[in-house]
């Protein structure tokens, strides 16, 4: 007997499926499993991605949904909640290689290249697209930034209602890209923590039944968006996954899933195995870094904490999938690093000098990390390496604002600009 | 006897001509006429041009060197200096439509999508790479902002040393996303034309012998860049041209290389001419709106003004290109209008909530001169239209800073949440 699957006849997924205990769920808008309250991801019929060809994908739009045989919704292109994010650039970052001393070749994967400016689209037009099929008739989600600005664009785009829960104390980039396309935005007085608590409370009322919170009870199909990071990276080397990757962490959920991308990609056979597998590396800030301090304390035991610094978009201090980053990092042999806040901005000016991409803080966070990676001798400078920038500095702007500026400032004259030693 | 062109082997170039008395000269680092000061413009091999064909563009990249056979500069990847910007998307905005009361398909050409996000970066890549061709080991301009980001990011991925002369009192959205990759910032207290007036003059000077002006002694090559804002709205639409055309005026060059984009793609073949042709719509701000004035005022004489208000990227209030400007839109039968503060940051609202494309107020004074043409009759309501938003919200702001926030603050509970009325 074949069903026709809920998220429409060309979805290839087929179950939600426990994270932890490995139950199955039939394809619905439930984010947690029913046995043991672990968290539920897409499973997919494995022959109908086997079909998928690098041709076909090949054929495809300039975006995220040349993969759309690869996600749970999305296949018919009339039906889709989007603003056609991905297919970012992978930067060659030669002189970046050159100041670290990497001799392998290294790039730079620009996500702030997306419509609203970080890889969060991805995961919005993914898990609102299988929202809308699902039936849902209003768009939220429980945001550090990108995700609320994100979702707003994402509702102002479909004509949509909206609304967007974010703490108070983000920066005014973020707010702004927020409020200016007219949905809702709640400011929450206090950290994501409490914000994304107050949404798992919500999601439960009568009130919040035709909303979608893309993180919250549609969240196995936003986590599956962050899998085309990966599919693009592979597809962008010439369908070849590189040795290294590093990449910041919030909840942990977008390093899962590349390590999960580069998985499928081996497992459908669009990609050759390589023979010395790939290393995943992990990125945090000095504020925020459960995820990182138990790696380095060699425990599964992910301690919550209050987050502070300016790496504001990173800061989740109680990770949803902080367990499944460890387990990737581990199995990989890869390691962590964590960057305070003066890193952070060096690596932001650092990335910028020399690749003319300018990353927000998380970005900063994760070139950071990666110096420190390779001082360390952790990360392998003969290996090629993708660095993840997943956001835009003009969205971070206070990060850097005190420490660059005009080097000259003169009266419009030859004179005055002889005076400044513009001219000799 | 056939000479290689001095931009390189597969450069179409043949000479520069003049655009007010018709003179020629070579291909080479010269902007003004010797015989009249008139500017100066690529002339093409046609032939050359003519062979182009669509299968050809439409196997090329997904950026603006897809159009490389129809550009002065740029045909041997290696020897590009680029970000790799165009290609931006070409958004549907029947909300926007329906709104306004425009029945014809309407569409954003969104070039915030490019690498720094204004449609800058096309001029820059071919201007620069034109530059290195010639020479020239050193980056500048004279910019309003988003000229100086591109230059400054385009010098930083090249490791090429870069001088940038913005007015000081720009955006600080504009300053910072120059200063931060590194290349000296001049700071110069006065107007862009201030700006401008004083990078002319160090053009001649020993100093500035190995330094490339993207929009003063390069002007010629950095001009032809705005042509691919052209030639992909043609190509999006499935190789058409569309009736009417809204698109933003500083010194008025964009306006007209559309305009030119549009007659090169028919006398090559590459689209059909329309029945109908199509119509250039100009617009600026009130602050600033020199050439627009001249049009209302039906004389070719231009009066130079000093401007204020909140588009400074379109504050130039003598332009050198507005009589080409004036000339496109008369030719083509469209008009031109200027929009004030209030009603610039109402349109760039207005873009937002219905297309999810957050503008700079360059783009909201793009969208109130459309909305300002729909009521006033001259723009038809009943044909294809498309508006280009060519500059990001993230830059400016301030603009709608005051205007757009939260529509709750609560404190995290449920209690909260239902006495601020967001549960019933
Ligand atoms: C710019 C940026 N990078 C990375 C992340 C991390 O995402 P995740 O929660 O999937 O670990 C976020 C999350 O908000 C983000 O905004
Ligand atoms: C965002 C934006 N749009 C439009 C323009 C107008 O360009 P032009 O000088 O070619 O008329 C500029 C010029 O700086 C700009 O920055
Ligand atoms: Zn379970
Ligand atoms: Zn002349």
């Amino acid at each position: 007997m074949t069903t026709v699957p809920v998220l429409g006849p060309d979805s290839p997924a087929r179950n939600l499926v426990c994270r932890a205990c490995g139950a199955q769920f039939p394809i619905a808008a439930q984010h947690a499993c029913y046995e043991c309250f672990g968290p539920l991801e897409v499973e997919y019929d494995l022959g109908a991605l086997k079909r998928v060809t690098r041709e076909q994908i090949e054929a495809g739009p300039d975006n995220i949904w040349r993969y759309a045989a690869l996600l749970p919704a999305g296949q018919d292109p009339a039906l889709r909640v989007t603003l056609d994010p991905g297919m970012t650039p992978l930067v060659n970052a030669g002189l970046l290689a050159a100041e670290l001393g990497i001799t392998a070749p290294l790039w730079v994967k620009d996500d702030s290249a997306n419509p609203t400016h970080s890889f969060k689209d991805r995961v919005v037009s993914v898990a609102l697209t299988a929202a809308k099929a699902l039936g849902f008739t209003r768009y939220a989600c429980a945001s550090t930034g990108n995700l609320a600005n994100s979702v707003a664009a994402h509702a102002a785009r479909s004509g949509t209602r909206s609304i967007v829960f974010i703490p108070s104390d983000l920066e005014r980039g973020k707010i702004i890209t927020t409020a200016v396309y007219g949905g809702d935005l709640v400011a929450i007085e206090g950290s994501y923590d409490d914000v994304n608590r107050l949404c798992s409370e919500l999601v439960e009322t009568d009130d919040f039944e035709d909303t979608a919170f893309v993180n919250v009870n549609v969240r196995p199909f936003y986590a599956e968006g962050s899998k085309t990071l990966g599919y693009e990276v592979a597809e962008q080397l010439g369908w070849r996954i590189p040795a290294q990757v590093v990449i910041p962490m919030a909840s942990g959920e977008l390093l899962t899933k590349v390590d999960k991308a580069f998985a499928e990609l081996v497992e459908i056979g669009l990609v050759e195995a390589p023979a010395e597998g790939w290393t995943v590396f992990g990125a945090q800030s000095a504020g925020c870094n459960p995820i990182a301090l138990a790696l380095h304390n060699e425990t599964d035991e992910i301690t919550p904490q209050k987050p502070t610094g300016i790496a504001k978009s990173l800061n989740i201090g109680d990770p949803a999938a902080g367990l499944y980053a460890l387990e990737s990092v581990r199995r990989t042999g890869g390691w962590m690093e964590y960057a305070d806040d003066d890193e952070i901005r060096d690596a932001i000016r650092l990335l910028a000098r020399t690749t003319g991409v300018f990353a927000e803080t998380a970005g900063g966070v994760t070139v950071a990390c990666l110096v420190k990676l390779v001082k360390s001798g952790k990360l392998d400078p003969t290996k090629e390496t993708v660095v993840f920038n997943t956001g835009e500095g003009l969205k971070t702007l206070d990060a850097v604002a005190e420490l660059v500026g005009p080097t000259y400032q003169v009266k419009p004259s030859l004179k005055a600009a002889r005076e400044a030693g513009i001219l000799s």
